[in-house]
Order: structure tokens, then sequence, then C-alpha cells
């Protein structure tokens, strides 16, 4: 495959496409909207989930299985969950294929079909809650922190390879309380843990806040939000946590004896990331080359490409560069040694970038002589000459060095791309000259949210956490408002 | 729930079912054959996909996620692994339900049929290797060696929990080779990377053989497995190797461009297991006192259980334990101090018996006069005095005694438990009385293999790699045989 990619200024959205192609990161299946996630996306992916995973259990999370297909009547039992998510969907109907007659080929069953319609999870709120109220009886059996590692399906109409497909994977928390408060806190606790490692490892600034109501969650009360900023100015919603109330106790009749020795119904939270984060992942960092990971999520951090005039001088610098390796390894860090006579060197200094491989390594004849080797930054795309002494201390400092430079790029970024406007005139301009979050006043209607979105196509990405008290009028109906809010385009 | 289990003599059966639901593994979920993992049983299984996992890579494999749903027509392109896979199946018929009327719920909309309908994956050969055709052009693109953890569903008529489940996690390795030879000694490696993982891991020997032609995998020239034996004299098959030849090669186009420049379809092996091994798990080593888990797969491997008598006691207790809890996380060791004041020792001896937990600490008012803890084996159910001097280091060595003596007991049970015959007789005695494998000669015939199955519920369960060149006659048909192969009842 080519490795020319159009140009983010050209065309964005066929940038972004090209890109998760090349980079090998996914490709679509021959199913309708499904992707297949190719090794080296998935490599991507399975960091973010180790990194996750450690972050849950450390706030006392367990993991545990739940099955995937859901009996239809589950989800009426939430009325408005089940217009959020029961009617795009894959339904199951049959068990069973029979030989077709005069080489039809395999068909359907007729007399294998279900008496009830079983549904491929879009989200596991239902089915999980069905066995809550088998596990919940009193308040020592409070709380339960659970979180699930799974596949959903969505049936989405118009789909792009991670950030809109019909079938995704994910991790869904789903906890239940004794009480609206620590299920409140829990709530915000895990808002705030998918924060820290947006920023931590994807090195991915987010602003954190609530969604309006328009914008939660079917069936929560409150949803709290992560939202990233992309380079095309568009926000990403990257992941949300929901207070649920006592609506799918409720539902689902779950109960528990208080300390008073009283029934009272369980309150609830769920919260998710999926693998639209690899979206995120690639929109926030990379460039025209391809493809730039922050250090703390890429498969390969370090590569070293030898430049060799003999297959002699190839084993010298083979040799010279295990030490090397040897010390990489022993501090944790991942190093590939590209020594195929198959690929010229400038190939696979143009593959590497391509693949967003933090750090290259290039070593030939005059650094033999000279000990040293030829250090090349993805994210700044600079050169330097190193001596091989201490190298791979020098390593781990500018992997380091490489992480928070990213997260100050987009950090800065995101700072250019948040404008406050007053005027509605005003809030179009921004949003079609400049883009990213406008910070305006809402009269806190869903009415004038609505119109917004239909005269501009924005929406409240969320209320922020930290939005400050201020006097102002709304910017679409003149009414009085007490702070701003932040709209955007949004994937 | 009570704490009494069926004894395994009354009722073997019983007694899994109960040790499954009791000790908090899984439990049945509403949906028609399909299991709940919960918390316990899943972190069970994360242990065993981490070392797993851990071993694949180490043999080269890389990871990746292919779609959940799969083409009707996928499956007739190879002619015996249609028969094998596509008839008990999950059928997605309709992507889309609606309000019925009347207040009738909701309910499918007949105008989202799909065209085509889609499998639930009963196992990923077929969109796998249609993925393949667009990675493969060239032997430098060979070998590709992949793996997939999913989740994968077989529409069993009956089933129970993780022996048998609609749903049930597993992984699955499908690889590409240039040569014939290549592929055999793939599927080969990976049989025996899953006995490594058995008895290293698990602490459950296998007998490493090939399957006769009656018991293959659907689609494979050869299946390689591993055979483990089960405390009430059945046979489990807890892994699979496939040797696929160029079935799926052909079936799917998938060629490349040899060194001679000559195209050639590609050879291809796919290997699983699945959590069916916790099945297995539980009945090689569990006894009538509950779970008994190897210390390697042990989601807790010690608990503390202080028995105090005031809360002052307690306080003194946990402060003494503390440097040694320490200590044992300093060396890896998963350590639970139950302080829980909710529920008396003798009912908290009771739980981890249950739970399997290898080594559990009592510590008491003398014990703190004598500067010493009450250590209690699960494998032996035995107890021991120590000096709180060194401990965290004599619970080192313990804890790998413990792993190899379970080893040890389950090896000597195998080999007590298989048993050479040769006669028809003496096949049905050994098989109804003591049960186990029983080592016979074989015609080689597919028929007698058959006739023996329709009269002793008996199968071949392998041909043992490491099997003897022996005269002899088959046991059934009486012609002649040069090897004697395993027979057995098998879960």
């Amino acid at each position: 495959m080519s490795k020319h990619l159009t140009k983010r200024s050209e065309d964005y959205s066929k940038w972004y496409n090209e890109l998760v192609l090349k980079a090998d990161l996914a490709e679509s299946s021959g199913v309708r909207g499904m992707m297949v996630i190719k090794p080296y996306g998935y490599a991507i992916w399975e960091k973010m989930q180790a990194e996750l995973d450690k972050m849950f259990k450390d706030t006392g999370h367990q993991n545990a299985y739940f099955p995937l297909l859901i009996p239809k009547s589950y989800f009426s039992k939430e009325a408005s969950h089940v217009d959020g998510f029961a009617k795009e969907c894959a339904v199951v109907t049959h068990y069973r294929l029979k030989n077709g007659e005069d080489g039809e080929g395999i068909i359907v069953d007729e007399k294998a079909k279900l008496e009830e319609e079983l549904i491929i999870r879009p989200t596991s709120e239902t089915i999980i809650w069905d066995s809550y109220r088998k596990w919940i009886q009193s308040y020592r059996d409070l709380p339960l922190l659970i979180n699930q590692w799974a596949n959903v399906m969505r049936w989405e109409m118009r789909t792009r390879l991670f950030l809109r497909t019909a079938e995704f994977l994910w991790q869904e928390g789903h906890t239940a309380h004794a009480t609206k408060e620590e299920a409140m806190e829990e709530a915000k606790k895990m808002q705030g843990v998918y924060a820290t490692f947006a920023e931590e490892f994807m090195a991915m600034p987010v602003v954190k806040g609530e969604k309006s109501e328009n914008e939660r969650f079917a069936g929560a009360l409150n949803t709290f939000t992560i939202e990233a900023l992309m380079q095309d100015g568009k926000a990403l919603q990257a992941g949300t946590s929901h207070f649920l109330g006592q609506n799918f106790a409720k539902a689902f009749d779950v109960k528990f004896v208080n300390k008073e020795g009283k029934q009272e119904h369980v309150w609830a939270t769920s919260w998710g990331v999926s693998t639209r984060l690899m979206g995120a992942l690639v929109m926030t960092h990379s460039d025209d080359h391809g493809l730039v990971l922050p250090p703390k999520l890429a498969p390969i951090q370090v590569v070293i490409v030898p430049i060799y005039k003999s297959e002699k001088q190839l084993d010298t610098i083979i040799e010279k560069m295990n030490p090397l390796i040897n010390d990489l390894k022993a501090k944790g860090i991942s190093v590939k040694l590209d020594h195929r006579t198959t690929h010229k060197p400038g190939w696979k200094f143009a593959e590497y970038e391509l693949k967003g491989v933090p750090l290259r390594i290039a070593i030939g004849g005059r650094d033999l002589e000279n000990n040293t080797v030829e250090l090349a930054r993805r994210d700044t795309l600079t050169k330097q000459t190193e001596s091989q002494e201490g190298l791979a201390g020098k390593i781990e400092v500018l992997l380091d060095e490489i992480q928070n430079n990213l997260l100050i790029k987009a950090k800065q970024f995101r700072e250019d791309h948040i404008t406050k406007v007053d005027s509605f005139e005003e809030f179009k301009e921004v949003l079609e000259k400049k883009g990213g979050f406008i910070a305006a006043h809402w009269d806190g209607t869903s009415e004038t949210e609505e119109k917004i979105k239909n005269l501009t196509k924005a929406t409240i990405r969320c209320i922020p956490n930290d939005a400050k008290d201020e006097e102002g009028v709304c910017v679409y109906s003149g009414a009085k408002s007490s702070k701003r809010v932040l709209f955007a385009k949004a994937y």
C-alpha cells in the first residue's frame, strides 16, 4: 500500500480513514458496519485495557461476565432505556439452520424460532440488574462494584472505523450502592478515573463536565462526561459515567435491607469507554506523516534501523546494539530491531513514521566509528546525534519528554480552541471559521438547545465541572443564565 | 447460601453444580443456556488468560479482533465446516424493533429484515480467512500468527456451567503458513503450549495425542488434543489444535507468491481453549469441602483470619500482620486479611475452604504471646504452627509445595486410571466399574469406533503421541492393530 497520505488540511476525514488503514490499525470487514481490529491496532487497545483495568481494580472494582444476548422483554422494563437502545439492534430470532432443498444451501429452520427474540447487548444494564436482584439482599452486600470487558452492538447506519461501528469493544462498569450520595460519588469518581487515563496515558486533555438533559444516557438521571477536542475542531465524547438513581433497581426490583432493617431500592451507576478511544487517540496527535503515538501506549516505543553497506557491517551493528536492547528491555521499554534485508532503510523510516513509533534510532558506518547513533523523535520530527554511552538512560528520559510534550501540545491546541462568545452571530461565525469549543451562556432549556442544534449542528458537549458563576444572557434566547456551557460540533 | 455440599461419592454431578454455585464461580442467567461468570470465577479465568496470553506472545503470536457476526454464506464455503458448525447456532435476521400497536410492547420490525442472515460466530475460521485473503500476497507475509480472545456461541440443548454453555469465552488461534510442514509444526507446538499450561498452572496432567477421524474438528485434516481425567473417571478434552491443510485457503481463495514466484494456497492451523478449562480445574482438584485451587491460579493465595476477643485485640493482630502482608505482596503473593467483624472465624474458615484459598493463616491471643501463627493447607487440610519469623519466605515455599503436590496427586490418580485391556468384556467391565482411560487396541476404522461408542458410550479420546508400537488385535473386531489408543467416557 502506498505510504502517501491525504493531508489533514485537504480533507481531514479522508486523512483519518487512510491513516487508520495504512497504519494497519483496523479495516472494514465483509460484514456491514463491522470492523476488523488488526494486530497493531489491537496492541494499542490492549495497552489501554491494561491501564484502565488496573485503575478500576485500584478503585475496588472486580471484573465479571454477563450474557451477550438479552431477552427483548428486559428492555421494556425501564421506559426511557428502551427508547434509547432497543430500537436499532441485532435481533436473534432463530437457533438453527438446515440444508435447503434443491441445493439452495443452508437456510433458516422455521421450526427453530425462538419464543422470545433475543437482542445482542447494546449495553448491559438490564441483564446485569436482573442478576443483581439475586446478589443483593442486605446492606452488607453493598457496594457492589463490577466491571465487564465485552463486545456490544448498535445497528448504526453510517459507520466509521473506531468512531462509530456496529460492533465495538468496551468496558462497562455497573455498581450498586446503599445511598444516593455514594452512587453519585462513584459516578463522579469514575469520570475522574477516565480523565486521568486520558491525560496521563493518551496525552489527551479532556474537559470534565455534566451532560444536559437532552444528551444524557437513556435511563440516567445525570451523565458525567469527558470531552476531548480533535485537530479539526470537532469535539469527541471520550467516556461517560452515569448516575442512574433507582431507575434500574425499581425496574428489576432490586432491594436491600438497610442497617435499620428496612427495605430500600438500591442506587446505581454505570460507566464506559470503548474502542472509540482509538479514534480519539489517532485524531489528537497524528500528522500528515502518519500516526503519532504517546510512548505510554505505543506497542513499539523504540525502533532501531541499521544502515549498512554489507552483511558483515549489519552483523557488527546488530552486535553493537544488543547491549542497548537489553538495557532498554530491563527498563521495561519495548524495542524492535528491524534487521530485515528485504527492505531499505528509507522504506523503514517511512513505515515507522506512519506507525507512530515515538523514537527511531538509526546507526550506520560513521556511527560505528564515532560510537554514536542518530535519534529521531516522531513528535517533533527532529534528529539528534547521541553517544552510545548511557544511551538507554537518555532514551528513557526522552520518552517521558515526548509523552509530556504531546500533552502540552494538545493542551495548547485545546486552550486555543475554547472561545467565549456572547452573541449568536459570533457563535455561528466562530463555529464555522474556527471550530473548537464555544463557551456561551445558555438558558438551560432543552428547547433552546434543540434550536441551536438545528441551526448550527452544534450541541452542548457539557456543563464543565469548573464553570464559574457568571451573570449573563443566553446566546440564543436572551434569557438569564448563570454560567457558560461548552458547545461544539461533535463526532 | 448453606455451605453444605453434596459429597462426590453420592452424586458427582450434583456436587459439581453445587460447588460452582456455592464457591461463587458462576450461575445460570435468565437466558437459556447462558451463564453469568461471577467475579470470583472471572478472577480465575483472568489468571488463566494472562498466562496463556503470555505464552502465545512468547511463541510469536499477536492478538487481533474479528466481527462477532458472520454472513451465512461464509459457512457454506467449506463443506465439512458447515455441517459441523452452521446448524445449531444463533441467527440474526432483523436489525430493528419498533413499538407494537395496542401496547403490546416492542416487536420486531418486519421492514428491517436482513437480506442475508448473520450467524453469531461459533468459531471464526470463515470470517478470519476472508480477511487473510486481503492480508496475504507474498511469502514475506507468512507466517501470519494471530490469536483472538472472544465470546462464541453454539446452541447447545443440554447445558452445564462452564462445561457446556450456549455462549462461552475462549481464545482462538488462526495461523497461515507457506508450507505444510510449518503448519503441522505450529499445530503440534500449540498442543505443547496447552499441555505445558495445563500442567504448570492448572496442576492438571494431560495426555497429548491425536484425534481419530470421527472426533476431528469440522474442516481439519488432523486434530491434536490434550485430554485430562476428572475425578469421576470421565475424560475431558481440555484443548485442541488443528492442522487445517489448505481447506480454508481454498475455500476463501487465499494464495501467496512463493520465493520462486509461483502462486500457492496457504497452509493453516487453528487452536483453542475456553472457559471449559474452569470446569476442568474444578473437577481435577476439588473435594467434599469445596474448591481446591492451585496457587498459581488462585485469586487469593493466602487469607489471614484474626481470632480475637476484643476490638483492641483485633487491632493488635492487624498491626502485627501488616509487615507480613507487605512482605507477601513484595513477593507477588496475593493476600487478604479478613477483619470483618460481621462474621465469626469459624464461618470464615468454612468460606475460604469452600473457595479453595490455598493457605489460611489463623492468629489469636496465644499466637500473639508466642509470636506464632497457625497455617492451614487447603490441599491436605493439615495445620501447622509456625513462628512469625521469616514467615513470608516459608509461605512462598509452601505455596510452591502445594502447587507441586496437586500435580503429583492428579498425576497419580491419572496413572491409576489408565487401564490396559485386551478383550471387549474387560473393556466394558473396567469402563463401568473403574472408569478412567482404557488403553486398548483398535483396528483404525470409524466403523468399529462407532460401534464401541454405541455399545458403551466410550469414545476414542486420542491416539497418544507417545503410544508405543505394539502388535495386537482390536479389542472389538479382532483385526490387527499396531498400537493402543485411549478410550473413555467423556464430558
